[in-house]
C-alpha cells in the first residue's frame, strides 16, 4: 500500500507556484490576487478561510481577506460582489460557504462572475466542465485528479466508482473521470443514497472515490484487493483515546481496508490539502487568462 | 414487449401545446415563435430544419427560417446571432449543425444567449442543468426522460447504463437519470470506447440507454431479460430487400432483442419524435418566463 499524500503534493504545488509567481514578479507582471468573503464567524468557516488566506500568503500571492458581520443584509453582499467583479486588482474570489439564512446562498454564487469563480460553482464554469471547454474546475475534484496525476495512477478503461453525487464533489468527479482526457476516460458508476447494493458496486472498483460525509462507510468487504482509494470525508467522530475526546475520520475505515490496496489518501493529509492547492491554481490560471 | 412510441407519444405533446397556444391567444399573450438558422444546403440538414418548422406550424407556434448561403462568413453568421439575441419578437432559436468548416461552430454556439439556447447546447445551460437549475434541458435528453415519464417506467434505484459519452447525449442522460427527481435516482454507468467488458455491464443494466452511432451493436447478450431499452442510435444501412436499397437502423438490434425486453423505443419513431417535441416545449417555456 501507498499513501496519496496531499499533504506532500500540495506542498509540492505550492513551491511550484512560488517559483511562478516569483518569475511573473521578474517579469513585471501582475502578481495573483485572491480574495475572500466571509460573513459572520462560526468558527469552522473562519478556520478553512484563515487557512486559504495563508496559503496565498505562502505562494507570494496577494490575499484580501473581506469579513462582513453576521447581520450583513444580501443586498450589502451582493453590492460587495458587484464590487470584487469590477476591481482589476482581484483576480479570484470565493465566498465561504455556508452563509447565514437569511441570505439566498444560490442567489449569491450566481453573481460571481464566472471568470473570477476560482471555486468552480458557477453554472458557467460548471457547463464548460462538462463540455470539456476551458474553465475553472471545482477544487475538491481538481485537486483528486491532480494527485492521481502525479501518482501516475492509470485512469483508462479502469471501472471508477464515485460514492456520493453532490454538486461540488461527486458530480463533477463522475464527469471528469469519464471524460475523453487524462486522468479520465474511466467507466463512471456513481452511486448514491438511492442505489441498490452500495457494497457489490463498491468491491467492483479499481478507482473508489467517496464523498458521501458518512464516517467509516467504506469496510474492508467494500473494497476489491488492489484498489485505489480516494477518501473525501472528514468528520470529527468520538475517540476516547484521545486527550481531545475525538478524532477525524474519513468516509473510508482506513485501518480496515490499509491493507489490501494499492494507493489510499489518509485523513487528514488526503484529499483537503489538494482542494486548498487546487484553489491557489486557479486563481494562478485567472491572472494568467489576463495575460493575453 | 411494449413499444415506447415516440411517435403517439410526440403527437399527443403536440396536441397538448396547441391547447396551450391557444389559451395564450385567447389571453391576448405572445404566440412561441421559433426560428431556425441554416448555413448551406446540406439535404439531411435542410431535411432537419424543415420538420422542425413543420412542427412549430403544426403546434401553432410562430417560426422563421432563416437560410443562408454557403459562403456565409463566420462575422456575418455571428452578426445575425447578435440580432436574434436582440429581438425581443423571437422566444428561442437554434442553429442548425454541421456549420460549413470555415466557421468555429463552438464560437458561434456560445455567441447564442443562454436564454434563447432551445438546443439546451449552451455551457450555462448544461451548468444549470448539471446544478438542477431551471434551464433548458438538451432535447434529446430531455425528449427521452419525458418517453419514460408517460410510460410510468420506474427509474429509482434502477441501474441505467447509458452507452456514449457525448456532449449532446450521453454526457447529459448520465447526469439527468442519476439526479436526485423523477424520471432519475437511477444508479448510473457510462460506458464509452475507452470502456472495457462493455457487453457484461450492458448485460446488468434494468434501463439501457444507447447513443454510440454504431447501428445493431446492441445484441441478444447484451440485453438483462425485462430491460428498458431506448435506442438514440439512427443509421441508414444497406438492405438489398428494400426497394431503395437501405433501411434505417438502430444501434440495438431490434429484432433480435425486442422478444426478451419490457419496453423499446423503435427507430425510427422512437427517440427522433421526442427530440423535435422537446424543442417546441423548451421554446414553450422560453416565451412563458417572458410573461413573469
Amino acid at each position: 500500500m501507498q499513501l496519496l499524500d496531499g499533504l506532500l503534493v500540495s506542498k509540492t504545488i505550492k513551491q511550484e507556484l512560488t517559483e511562478k509567481v516569483a518569475i511573473r514578479k521578474s517579469l513585471g507582471k501582475k502578481v495573483p490576487h485572491l480574495a475572500a468573503i466571509i460573513v459572520g464567524n462560526d468558527g469552522a468557516s473562519m478556520t478553512y478561510v484563515a487557512s486559504k488566506v495563508k496559503s496565498c500568503e505562502e505562494v507570494g500571492y496577494d490575499s484580501t481577506l473581506i469579513q462582513l458581520p453576521s447581520e450583513t443584509t444580501e443586498a450589502e453582499l451582493l453590492q460587495k460582489i458587484h464590487h470584487l467583479n469590477q476591481d482589476d486588482a482581484v483576480d479570484g474570489y470565493i465566498v465561504q460557504l455556508p452563509l447565514p439564512k437569511h441570505i439566498n446562498e444560490h442567489k449569491v454564487l450566481m453573481a460571481v462572475d464566472y471568470r473570477k469563480d476560482v471555486d468552480g460553482f458557477h453554472p458557467e464554469n460548471v457547463g464548460r466542465m462538462a463540455l470539456g471547454l476551458p474553465c475553472f474546475l471545482p477544487a475538491t475534484p481538481a485537486g483528486i485528479l491532480e494527485l492521481l496525476k502525479r501518482y501516475n495512477i492509470e485512469t483508462e478503461g479502469k471501472n471508477c466508482v464515485v460514492v456520493g453525487r453532490s454538486h461540488i464533489v461527486g458530480m463533477p468527479m463522475g464527469l471528469l473521470m469519464q471524460r475523453n482526457d487524462y486522468p479520465g476516460n474511466a467507466t463512471v458508476t456513481v452511486v448514491h443514497s438511492k442505489t441498490k447494493d452500495i457494497e457489490k458496486i463498491c468491491s467492483q472498483a479499481d478507482i473508489l472515490i467517496v464523498a458521501i460525509g458518512k464516517p467509516l462507510m467504506i469496510t474492508k468487504e467494500m473494497v476489491k484487493p488492489g484498489a485505489v482509494v480516494v477518501d473525501v470525508g472528514i468528520t470529527r467522530i468520538e475517540d476516547s483515546t484521545k486527550n481531545s475526546g475525538f478524532r477525524l475520520a474519513g468516509d473510508v475505515d482506513f485501518q480496515q481496508v490499509a491493507d489490501q490496496v494499492s494507493f489510499i489518501t489518509p485523513v487528514p493529509g488526503g484529499v483537503g490539502p489538494m482542494t486548498i492547492a487546487s484553489l491557489l491554481v486557479n486563481t494562478f490560471i485567472a491572472v494568467e487568462r489576463k495575460d493575453v
